[in-house]
């Protein structure tokens, strides 16, 4: 069994059927890296290009340990070093790193759409890293492995997203990934942050997180970024914390087995109370570690698949 | 069999004798780097220092997945992070190097002469990955075998090479190994931007490539740096890409199996047309993917040689 | 036999047994580095991250080569590519570490305190790596192991550290690493780089060297930085190296096997002159040779120990 494509571009290419792989196949993989030999030798000798052309430090390293424990040859290309791409078109890109024969090229670019026009051009593996406001599917993945390994299903829980809808790839990765395993999914934020007519997509929208906090399963925050702030796009962050913000006294009024869920880094004291940011019922460590189990998961399932070292 | 110096600093130290080792070398190696496990045990437990001190994504990429291919261990050492050599003369940084045992260290410099100043102070073998505009050799190696592989030889070839000939390594590489290895070499560009009393050099010029375009075997277009243009050493962006840019059109006047070749990156639409850059007579990921199997064959036979993995 | 704690964190909580260990385990290394091939497996499959907060090349390369040669999978993550941290407190660094399974974080910081603050909220093993003014442990390991492979003992030696003690966590680590195996320590430097009552360590202090180079066994010299020169923190160039620097003429004046040490990288000129620098009796590249034998000590103990490969 394999997946049904050749590269990961996004949640919406999945089939439910592929993501069950891939979820299945991370828990081998998790179970690795709790070993003091966190390593397999399933990759050696394949090359995996880690084409980083908008800073992530945290995704980069996620997929340099995942890959490092397949035991593949990792090549580190950040933004900062871009000459790469320096005067050259990403199809000039794609050419150059598929003449340099790597599996795979992982990418993370500014523009929505990089890793799709990546793909045309060239034969390795691509995944896609984040692009833009578009997707970043490895974070759907690990987001669902994380509720699926607490709650034990996905299918039927209520998720609250909060926060900017509108300029958040997780968030658009998400509604996807959620809906297709089963899930009812809401939105929450400032109206000024969530796109318009995004009902149509089959989800729930509200404007204050209190109207539905005692019967969500999942609260799932966004990072607020300061840019937005800036732009003036809410009113104030004294108002985002107290609309938005969640706190030991709002969790007072939530399921008892509500779990709460952050892509990282997050803000303290801004979407999330330091207090309640280190409660039991707050899984972003779990997301992160997680995270390398899933990476290696759909590393291991696109460049062969088969037994897991 | 071996190479006759320790050390590759440019073109002008390799006997005909040592290109041909290298170029059937590379052929070794050419094999494997199309298998899946891409990797020889070769190199392992060497140490390989990339010092990148001017900023070159491509060429570092290319010289780390070579080494790693080899198994050895690479340390990337870039302009970014030159603490290194902060304060500290680059003789400093030679003992550091040999210090810390490295084998081989492969230098990127800005100053010409780089290269040999390190390689006399040091035990490590060094490679010059391009110092100034003086030599870049395994650009050089890389594209004889780019010909040889192409055409079946290089002894009495016609090979221009077109454009800013004075601020090029690269030419100043090629037009050697070129003539070493039997081909004869045409020198096309703007006259401003070719050395004087450069025929001494047993080349031709010319200002025009329309001169000599129906007789030539392979076209090696440079890049045209940006700064060059902002210095008024040519007309104007339009009269060059009409003198010395390849186009279709002109591509009709060639003989039938004329190649061409570009360092890379192109600029597309200057030097080289899209359409023609992407036909199959343009070799330049021919080039990139030679690039890896001549390195690999370089490193191979400095740090030395033997049985080919 | 272990260390007698799970962290490097400062000389200060290493025991006379915890050093010896160290420095007899380096021994092994030492004669590693020498070989062809200069690994051992003993850390296969170890995830080692080297996260560099502050600058430092030397420092880096040197971790990052004892952990490869022991085989560990080494993770750089430099101050450039630091959106680890932007927006993140150190806390929840060390949990995004911890969670990716870190067996060891090796950090380099600005700030004073930085590799203690990570230790109590991680459980992977934490070297300090250089925190501010405060500590560098590994630099004064390096330079005991120096100073006994050179001498044949510590105890009863004379070694004065000369220049900005003030400002110098190699010096506030080399006073304790020295007092601790014996030795008798001497500070010289102008009376403004000396902190107040330091005497009360049971050092001695001079603010000239003159005074005692001619009973001294080890003459450690630190690095002058450029900023405390703007500082007006002493007269001027020309009279701190007539009062504090080394050249022949002063060496003359000196015991006949004392020899001179520098944590590098030196200013030729200023702390010692060239000449002096080049001579057999100066260990700059002796020391840069030993971090890599010390510090696969180090790690080697902290990741378990047992026999060396």
């Amino acid at each position: 069994m394999a997946l049904s494509n050749k590269n990961l571009l996004g949640i919406s290419e999945l089939s439910k059927v592929d993501i069950s792989l891939i979820l299945d196949t991370a828990d081998s993989f998790k179970e690795i890296s709790g070993r003091a030999i966190k390593k397999v030798p399933t990759l050696r000798g394949r090359t995996i290009v880690n084409l980083f052309l908008e800073p992530s430090t945290r995704t980069r390293i996620s997929f340099e340990i995942a890959a490092k424990r397949l035991s593949a040859d990792v090549i580190n290309v950040s933004e900062k070093a871009s000459s790469v791409v320096k005067g050259e078109c990403l199809k000039d890109t794609a050419k150059t790193l598929e003449a340099l024969n790597a599996d795979m090229v992982i990418i993370r670019h500014r523009a929505a759409g990089a890793a799709h026009l990546l793909s045309r051009s060239i034969n390795s593996r691509i995944i896609n890293a984040g692009d833009g406001v578009h997707e970043h599917p490895t974070q759907s993945l690990l987001d669902l492995y994380t509720i699926k390994s607490k709650l034990g299903k996905i299918k039927g829980l209520k998720i609250a997203i909060v926060g900017d809808i509108c300029h958040s790839r997780v968030a658009r990765s998400n509604i996807q990934a959620f809906q297709k395993m089963g899930a009812d999914v809401i939105l929450i934020g400032p109206p000024t942050l969530i796109p318009l007519e995004i009902e149509r997509l089959g989800v729930s929208v509200y404007y204050n997180l209190d109207e539905v906090i005692n019967n969500i399963d999942v609260i799932y925050l966004l990072r607020i970024q300061a840019e937005r702030i800036e732009d003036n796009r809410f009113p104030s962050i004294r108002e985002y914390i107290s609309r938005f913000g969640i706190n030991k006294e709002k969790l007072n009024k939530t399921k008892d087995n509500m779990i709460i869920m952050h892509p990282g880094p997050m803000n303290r004291g801004i979407e999330i109370t330091s207090d309640v940011a280190d409660l039991p019922q707050s899984l972003v460590t779990d997301q992160v570690a997680n995270g390398i189990a899933v990476r290696m998961a759909v590393i291991f399932q696109m460049l062969g698949g088969g037994k897991v070292g």
